[in-house]
């Protein structure tokens, strides 16, 4: 792309739960009209679905994963994998410590589908012991859903001893929503045995904002025929129109561009090293966050432990008087978009790690943080 | 923006229902990155829905019209108003001639409403009598739908003949369906009291797909409070999150580049002369594609007073062997991009003429067809 130089640099670093930064290159990506009907775009949506296999199912041996590319937010994609899964004879279990799982819920139960939940509070982490004992107590349950990084707080739930008691132990639909986890932090996706797994265009794909995907077993997908009652997220019939009808064709205009950038954003995923290499990046951005607020005297809500690489939530100082917004608007003076809290009954602000973001944009981060606080 | 020069060509014109092709500016404005939360994007989603109302509703002059945006594609948009605006004590009537009207059905029978239809066939035009026939013999029908430029076939229908019958006779709640029209035809919606008119960001207005938005009156609005079944579709939910809660905030993440375009493409619809000027070129585009396919010996399935001024759908020539693909791929060859036909039981094709296309480029069409045909 001989145009790639005059892509105008962004007026900011946005270092939020997403959209994100992107590169030059995805941007440059975004810039042809694309006819939803022609072969060029068939052909490119089909090469997405494709790569979205392959580097994020590597170990699918056996081929039984799929992929569906859902138009609107990540919200959206989620309500399309609960309405299309979830029939009216089976019961829903989410597991909740925040928006997004209460989120699930909430979705769940306007659709009138059975719910339960078990909902550990924002602060709180998942149990075996209780989780089995929910399950054992309501063998209606057939399927569990959780969020993997929980971005309210930064919470990185345990997907893979949740897995071992969902799947292994009693045999349930696993539903996992790793909006802003997957393709950022590597998932055996396949050897947990998720049976959908949910994501967004515009998280560590690093792609822009305007549809979502879901990685779902097959045998699972086929017997969901008929469930939906919105004809628009309609998982089952969304997928056989692009994989069997008409491949690479959406059922509903697509949005042609955000999916050329994500295209983009797929081989630029690659060319780094795939997920393990993108997951070491944001690591090592996160690292240097957290030394640098720690020793700028910042605490974090969570505690290390279950803290994801992926997004913090920073506690407001103790010691001092704090104006997030004037806080704020000192940072974005600096060229970096940070962004609120989410959790209640507590004043914190969050900072996110992803994107086109790198170790050198953290130091700066750090040393911006430093200086705002001085002045 | 001084890096328009360096957009790159489009490799050929979109003569599509939509998505379009678009301006080289439009898509300039793709390519920053913007913070859902940040100020800096709010207001120009506020911007974005003054304008709207400027350019759409000029003669709305108390004040009672508003708008709402919403992710997804046009389809999505139609959900979230049937499902958000006709209650379970409410009965929906559609007027059907095409696949754009029986999708409203279908929407409103999968999600379990009262909803009957008034269904003329492909080739038909709806009949004042039988219509009110349809509203007297049936007194529970509370709103009634209908789409304004069936893309099925390129016909209009008489928005403004329903209106008089649904609105002024009868006093039903009246819904309509302009995706393709709104922005590039003149209606005047308070003069006819549509209580909620539906468009997408790539049609007429020619932005990029990504969203489409709803101008419904408020009154009408504010009686559809936890009436929305899906959470994502909630037309409601919608609008009092970016008009009250926090003004220019999507409850979920929405798509900012397709935002950012949206507004560059509201501020060309207007230096072009608002949606009088509009459809004057897109008047003229379809004089030209008409007079020139015909001399070729081409004849249109809608007859001249139904034909709209967006998109036409052409027979198969009777006197020669006429391959679609043949044709397609030759006049692709051209940079020119046309579209399949819809309807069943007959050989057609379509070509559109709205979106960043002009007299001359369909002078050029003309031309390409008639060389494809000799060849």
């Amino acid at each position: 792309m001989e145009y790639i130089n005059f892509i105008p640099d962004n007026d900011y670093l946005l270092l939020t739960p997403g959209p994100l930064s992107t590169s030059k290159s995805v941007r440059a990506a975004l810039l042809k009209d694309l006819c939803t009907w022609d072969d060029d775009y068939k052909n490119l949506v089909q090469d997405v679905r494709l790569r979205l296999k392959e580097l994020l199912l590597a170990n699918d041996k056996d081929d039984i994963y799929t992929s569906v590319l859902m138009q609107g937010s990540g919200t959206f994609v989620v309500e399309s994998v609960i309405g299309s899964v979830v029939s009216k004879n089976d019961k829903l279990l989410v597991l909740a410590n925040g928006v997004y799982g209460e989120r699930m819920y909430k979705i769940a139960s306007m659709l009138g589908l059975n719910v339960s939940q078990y909902n550990v509070g924002e602060r709180g982490e998942f149990d075996e012991v209780e989780l089995i004992r929910y399950l054992k107590e309501d063998p209606a349950i057939s399927h569990v859903a959780v969020v993997h990084c929980e971005t309210t707080t930064g919470a990185l739930n345990n997907i893979s001893q949740i897995s071992e008691i969902v799947k292994r132990q009693f045999g349930k639909t696993f539903i996992v929503d790793a909006m802003s986890s997957l393709g950022g932090i590597e998932i055996d996706i396949s050897v947990l045995g998720i049976d959908f797994i949910i994501s967004s265009a515009n998280k560590c794909i690093q792609g822009i904002p305007g549809f979502g995907f879901v990685l779902a077993q097959k045998q699972q997908l086929e017997k969901c025929k008929g469930q939906s009652k919105s004809l628009s997220l309609d998982l089952y019939a969304q997928w056989v129109a692009m994989e069997v009808e008409d491949p690479g064709k959406w059922r509903f205009t697509s949005p042609t561009h955000a999916v050329r950038a994500f295209h983009q954003a797929l081989v630029e995923l690659d060319d780094e090293g795939g997920v393990k290499a993108r997951e070491l990046r944001y690591r090592e951005n996160h690292s240097i966050l957290i030394e640098g607020m720690t020793k700028l005297g910042f605490k974090t809500l969570v505690p290390t432990n279950s803290q994801s690489p992926i997004i913090t939530t920073f506690l407001y100082p103790e010691n001092r008087q704090f104006d997030f917004k004037a806080f704020y608007d000192k940072i974005k003076d600096k060229q970096f978009v940070i962004y609120p809290g989410k959790v209640t009954n507590l004043e914190t602000f969050r900072i996110g790690n992803i994107g086109h973001v790198f170790p050198k944009d953290m130091e700066r981060l750090i040393k911006v943080v430093e200086n705002s606080l001085i002045s």
